[in-house]
């Protein structure tokens, strides 16, 4: 036999192997299918050459497994994880095991998608649900969204929803208390900036001297003080303002509620209900608004609703709100939630019960009630005299104390105007106290923590005033009271869990969302203590293996996207287009053009484009697209032309949203910039970008990346995301900054658009891996077998479906299109129909009309087998042989396996079903396949009674605003 | 408001709160139902009053989760996890992280029970038989074991089989090659002592010299030799020995098998497909025979039959083999398998396929070549001239290459004799290579691992023999090839899993099987690197964390169980019994008694129990029970004052086997001691009596605890197990030692009954965490609420079926007895049809047909909510009342819901279900609580053509062998 060399022993490619699907031999059988000799001769004749890249990437060679996961160990023990007490919307926090293992690490939980498609996601909209309750009973308000990327962008969209439902119209103030916390302030700011508000700071007792439209409160404040604002909130009601506030979810366990004290809109971080700081996040935020404020809230509500059997389903209630559809006039340019980060919040809730959350949270208090006496005695100056968990200290010696908790180990909150804070939480324990007695006094203080409780249990202090302490029952629901054994825990996750199809029951083809292996290797260090327990505002010489991962990862991304420079803040892909078009807005400005205002947007533009755009304050102008699909150059030359002087940029995706390569990307970039533009390229396909070609070679100025998409990070069953923006050089002054953290770039003192320096860090590790161990060969390869994927199964649909739009060579990119228009029109049958069918043969549906009314969007990604593939294409194909069963009038248009889809148990069980047209067997094991791994629907279709029609991504016509 | 004191907010008993079901209202209304004031009232009912401890525990207080955590996190940073080149039988492997998560890390198959529900245990009967599978496929051989204990206990079993099966009838020696482990040959011989054989060691090539009826070779040797034994096995069987072989099975994959050269048995571990080394356990050991000897077969086979649709089905075949049905007849005592870890053994040979494990093993023999070639170039004189992963050299200066390994965190194999070796793994790195270059040879010997593998690859090294490389295909099956991407292999993990039934499911209230919460805070330390790749064999002084652990352990154990000292060795419940009956036996002889070897057991006993008493040499009488089944102390009287001269012993259960507490208990110990003998006190029970009593209070002399009952450990669905023995001062010295690990103990230089010196070590952490979190309230009161439960269940159903025992004030202890055989004599319906009809509603079936034929037995732990015990109450009530329909004639005796059980989809899809008596929804949706959490068994009932009744435990009357 040939010998193998030690080189090819080591399989250093290996993992490549375990991420795509189809092995060597159905590669070779699939490009015979369609017609290519190689993977090389299939991307030649599917992407333009003049745009593919004539180096190979310079990421690194692929590394194993092993080799991957001691480098970033490595990484990780660079870190030191320090007891932190700084606070500021951090907080420790015990992730309950039962949580940490049978939902934050299990596959059928974080590789969920958006659950779009409700009745095979009832069991995460339960536990979504459950968080909107718990987010209600908390605030003392009405009607809670399923969660925003953080406290900081939550403070954002109340300033935004303010306005929207102000009474006071003329009013252009927007008041900020000065003792929120600073990342709030800076967030705010930026995006008030934008809108044109005038944010007006000052002391929250002087906030109904303005003329506003809205007010934002920080309950309890920076410094720890709980302050009555009843009185307050009432005079600014009278003047039509709407108050606002952010709070500490933990502090109103025992707090009377914000609500209760007049509050229109109350939000805040979920964190440290068992969620890790993660050095800034993946977190969720609760926001909580009055009921009448409904049609203006940001991001998505689940709802409850009934199927066709009359039983309740949960779905995303009033879908409309979706952002992405309601385009430029959007709430809010918001897409992505925080669902994996809520689900957790809600079952640490649910875990703890309100008995057991008030213990937790009237420790906090205690401790903090010892620490707080203690300090007093010895003369230490409070700067408040209520408080909750934190207390502030002025007249220290500062440096003395730094030195002492750094030789301790442990961070403390260091304003800049010299007062030193403590936070505590769950995981303080007492003897943390007698350690924090000698940090601050140094030791020989002869403080007792013992003696001291004793004083405090005898009622000598009082640091929450009688009048604020909470009265009304929380967490009444059986939800939150029957499952506080572990056994009953676990049970209630997994049969929720089960309710869900997720990646690793079948495939999720869903167009653009590109639904890739999120392989285990990769999600291991993100529950590593090391990258888990860090707060992101501890000193930076603390978290040397972040700062290093972040920086290799973006030397990683800096080379993938060919631009100059990354910024790693923004939350989720929306985010990123935010912070992209703030950049190009501050370059104009830099260069004494601030009135560039126009972004133009191809028709075919994902929703979120315009809402973004929108929200950066810029003007939308449409461009019209071909027949094709692609961009009309005719027309972008015109109107790039004609608004040339006010021309800021262009919005454009690439391969385009029809999924194609369109030959005239560079001549779009080319004009755009001819007439003073910049050009936005959004990262949504940059799956068919890598090792391919890049944004950068294209000639774009600045992209966002989805992290979550491209880059192996989870949907979460509906978040976290992570949208980093790649930049050209000129820009990169102009990127997003951060009020607390400076690492020393030019950057530093732009104005934020997350609460944390670096966004969802803690995350990161998921896309570092991916690459470290794909390496160059491996990235490219992956692209070329997402190509490879879309084109077998596109050209096995197209004998039996109508593709919509190719490319050159009549190739596809990543994706593709299947037109159902036709068949609706022949038989009745719709793209919903189809998309509920698909539920019954096991899978998810792929996009649903986007970007096309009538349309499916397949993307099969190059983590799927051929097997899974021809067991979607069999799906497919069975399907049109039933709507052929219609269109003859076989089965009757207003009955058959179609229109009735999904089938439930129900369906099934039920007796009368003997008068349908077709067998249960028919209904339900539609096909071999099935039968060995069924799914079951654990509803039937919902009645979208809130008057949504289409459950993803579907616009109204852009004509409606041209 | 009450103020809590600061202790009552720290919440340190939270753990019990979650490990016990019910709250404490449930509780009341609990103990209101049963008739008790509180559990001190129900237990002082129940618990004779004679043995009750007058003093509580002394194991310290309850903790939380997060202070537990952080305890053993201490331990295990003081374990120093070096580089192991020690090979012997444990190697370091990559668990695939894709298994890692979830598998290993997944309840849904952690939690699952033994399959012997075979129709909801689908999934990993699947995976079991892929065990098999790849078993005979690498040895060569026709039957595989569903997994042994480990390697050296897998030769006992084959010098017991080799025994049975030998036409040598009179020979009565074994011949043991001297190159084999010394922990096998350590174990052999402990077991051969037993059974009054003849172990001759010596070399290979003399075993046809002797007149023996079997023998014992390693290949390869543990020097790393690979030897052709075609001849001396051919001549061998000339003389009617059986020749049994241990193996790797890593090198099986390169190297030809040794069933073709002949041998008529093949054993291993099969640790180094991608389980850790863990200390020393748990692993699988593989154990393959020729076909003629199925009848001999130690342990569990899985097979293939039929369900009653005629689908193919799995089960565990030919169930007369399991040893605790056949009583002393049994071919071995084992009952406990490796489940958990022969499927991720099995999983890990599905993942790399049949080229993927060529590829590591091709890899391992290389760089194996390359180290042999460059220390043969500088002179180092090896002892081999062949070999696969393995060499051994002498000449060298030990003590100087000792210290350059320990400088260099690595290390090797050091004999006794002055040889040194090494093992090199699929961890192993070409840069290992130089750095053991530099540990064996000292700096500055310029020698280039790159350089000598030119010289390797053009074929200079021949370390296999041309005619021992691998000739013939392993693995061809397709499950081997079709799984090598992760997300196929992740889905095909998943729906393997959907199959079974686990805990994260319902109840599984299996009686004398106590399945109780698996908390995953337990769990955790399991996986840390840590405790996970540890060597068995590593130096004393690296192990720090887990002698203290295991110190800590035992002193907990001997103080919950009363006794002076504990042994952690052995490894199943099975082995505890026989390492415990040794130590009795090895104390008579100690005392000139060696003749005694009269093993009392009453007619109730465990069908293990007999077995063990055979293995260990003794000879069993039985005693007899009243109708109460109590001990019938005349009797015992009368037997052990008749059988007094050669009385070794009684082996009894408690509380009995009959779930009551046996008010005769002392007396029973008082008589076998009176005549000499010991009192064997089986600690399957054992969850019943801590905190309350104790089997040292009660006056026995040795128990075995199953850690994987009452100490948490789970079942991992059918192993592992960890059986350490309690024993009183007088037999400490008997127990057993280990002949490479010798911590400086009495015992030390006994004979093993495993292969590692504290057995399965990687799990202990799990019974630790339980003990340490529960502290002495919490262990007592979870004790007490398996009383509550059980008795709450049993009054519930004593009104619907004959509830068999009851002991003082007619309470059960922690499990109850239904009798159904009057039910059967009424209306045909059989305990299988009652078992199998559960599953339809949901639940694992209760224990049926032990101790007591006909009967189901009932245990809930105290980890079942009342909600589930009141589900499961549910639907044994609805069952009586489907069995009232048949016995009123209304269903026929032969179709009904009954003996149709379980129903699966298939049933509910076919067209011709509207012919049987009773709906659909009767079958399958039988009450409410099913609807909302249906789980299907896969297939119908199955068909046990091999003649297997009873599924469980079920015995042959034990009046056969008076």
């Amino acid at each position: 036999m040939t010998k193998q060399t030690l080189t090819q022993l080591e399989q250093h490619e290996l993992f490549l192997t375990r991420h795509i699907g189809p092995d060597e031999q159905q590669q070779q059988d699939m490009l015979n299918f369609v017609g290519a000799e190689s993977l090389e001769d299939l991307t030649a004749q599917t992407v333009p050459g003049a745009i593919r890249l004539k180096e190979e990437l310079a990421v690194g060679n692929a590394c194993g497994e092993a080799e991957g996961t001691a480098y970033i160990r490595g990484l990780a023990d660079k870190n030191k994880v320090f007891k932190s007490y700084i606070g500021m919307g951090y907080y420790g926090t015990e992730v309950p095991n039962v949580i940490k293992r049978n939902v934050f690490e299990n596959p059928g939980w974080y590789t969920a998608y958006t659950p779009y498609q409700p009745e095979i996601a009832q069991g995460r909209l339960e536990a979504i649900l459950n968080f909107q309750q718990m987010s209600m009973d908390l605030t003392g308000l009405d009607l809670a969204s399923a969660s925003l990327l953080d406290e900081a962008t939550a403070a954002a969209e109340a300033m935004a929803l303010a306005k929207r439902v102000s009474k006071a119209k003329k009013a252009n103030i927007f008041f900020v208390a000065d003792d929120v916390f600073p990342q709030t302030l800076d967030v705010v700011k930026t995006r008030a900036e934008c809108f044109g508000f005038e944010v007006v700071v000052g002391p929250a007792s002087e906030a109904a001297n303005y003329e506003l439209f809205g007010a934002l409160f920080q309950y309890t404040n920076r410094h720890g003080q709980i302050t009555d604002y009843t009185e307050l909130f009432a005079a600014l009601k009278e003047k039509k303002a709407i108050v606002t506030v952010a709070t500490d979810i933990m502090s109103l366990v025992l707090l009377k509620s914000p609500g209760e004290m007049g509050a229109d809109v109350v939000f805040g971080s979920a964190q440290r209900f068992g969620v890790p700081m993660g050095y800034g996040g993946p977190h969720a935020a609760f926001f909580v608004a009055r009921d009448a404020h409904k049609r203006s809230m940001p991001g998505r509500i689940i709802g409850v609703s009934k199927d066709t059997r009359g039983n309740s389903a949960l779905r995303m209630a009033m879908q409309t709100r979706e952002q992405h559809i309601r385009r430029e006039k959007a709430n809010s340019n918001i897409c992505t939630a925080q669902i994996l980060l809520a689900n957790m919040a809600s079952f640490y809730a649910v875990f703890h019960g309100a008995v057991g959350l008030k213990t937790i949270a009237s420790r906090i208090n205690r401790l903090t009630d010892i620490l707080a006496t203690g300090l007093k005695a010895k003369g230490v100056e409070l700067v408040n005299n209520t408080w909750f968990d934190t207390i502030s200290f002025k007249g220290l010696d500062v440096e003395a104390v730094k030195a002492r908790a750094v030789a301790a180990e442990l961070n403390l909150r260091y304003d800049e105007d010299g007062i030193v804070g403590v936070s505590l939480d769950e995981t303080t324990l007492r003897s943390d106290i007698s350690e924090l007695f000698d940090v601050i006094l140094g030791e020989g203080h002869s403080l007792d923590v013992e003696a001291i409780d004793a004083d405090v249990l005898a009622g000598k202090v009082e640091s929450i005033p009688a009048d604020l302490i909470r009265k009304d029952a929380i967490l009444t629901h059986p939800t939150f009271n029957r499952y506080q054994s572990e056994t009953e825990m676990m049970r209630y996750i997994k049969r929720l869990e089960n309710k869900d199809l997720a990646l690793n029951h079948s495939m999720i083809s869903l167009g653009s969302c590109t639904m890739k292996l999120n392989a285990a290797v990769e999600m291991n260090p993100v529950s590593w203590p090391e990258f888990a327990n860090m707060h992101p505002f501890c000193p930076l010489d603390q978290a040397e293996g972040y700062t290093q991962l972040i920086n290799e990862l973006s030397d990683y991304l800096v080379n993938i996207t060919g631009y100059d420079a990354v910024c790693i803040q923004p939350n989720s892909g929306a985010q990123g287009e935010y912070a992209g078009l703030l950049a190009i807005q501050k370059y104009h400005e830099s260069r004494g053009e601030a009135h560039r205002d126009i972004c133009l947007i191809p028709q075919s533009a994902h929703g979120t484009n315009p809402a973004s755009a929108q929200l950066a304050g810029m003007k939308v102008v449409v461009t019209a697209c071909d027949k094709q699909g692609n961009v009309d150059l005719e027309d972008l030359k015109a109107k790039a032309a004609e608004l040339a002087d006010n021309l800021s940029c262009i919005m454009i995706t690439y391969p385009s949203t029809h999924g194609v390569y369109e030959e005239s990307i560079r001549e779009v970039c080319d004009i755009v910039h001819q007439h003073g533009g910049q050009v936005y390229l959004d990262g949504a396909n940059m799956n068919a970008q890598v090792g391919l070609t890049s944004p950068g070679f294209i000639g774009a100025d600045v992209s966002h990346l989805n992290l979550h998409k491209t880059f192996a990070i989870p949907h979460g069953g509906g978040g976290p995301g992570m949208g980093p923006i790649g930049i050209k050089k000129h820009l990169a002054p102009f990127v997003a900054g951060h009020t607390v953290i400076k690492p020393g770039r030019e950057s530093d003192n732009n104005g934020a658009v997350s609460a944390a320096p670096y966004g969802s860090a803690s995350i990161l590790p998921i896309s570092w891996m991916y690459i470290k161990l794909l390496g160059n060969q491996g990235l490219k390869k992956s692209t070329q077998m997402a190509l490879l994927n879309a084109n077998y199964v596109t050209k096995k649909l197209s004998a039996h479906y109508p593709v919509l739009f190719t490319g050159r060579n009549d190739r596809v990119a990543h994706e593709c299109i299947i037109d159902l228009r036709p068949i609706k029109e022949s038989s009745g049958v719709t793209e919903m129909d189809i998309a509920k069918r698909l539920n019954d043969y096991g899978f998810h549906a792929p996009t649903m009309s986007f970007p096309v009314a009538g349309t499916l969007m397949v993307e099969p990604t190059e983590s799927e087998s051929k097997v899974e593939l021809d067991r979607f294409i069999e799906a497919m194909i069975a399907i049109r042989g039933e709507i052929a069963k219609v269109e003859a009038g076989e089965w009757p248009a207003d009955n058959n396996p179609l229109c009735n889809a999904p089938h439930t148990m129900a369906d099934i069980m039920d007796s009368e079903f003997d008068s349908r047209p077709y067998s249960r067997e028919e209904a339900v094991f539609p096909c071999d396949a099935v039968k060995a791994n069924k799914f079951w629907p654990t509803v039937n279709r919902i009645d979208d009674v809130y008057g949504d029609r289409n459950l993803m991504c579907s616009c109204v016509p852009l004509s409606d605003y041209e």
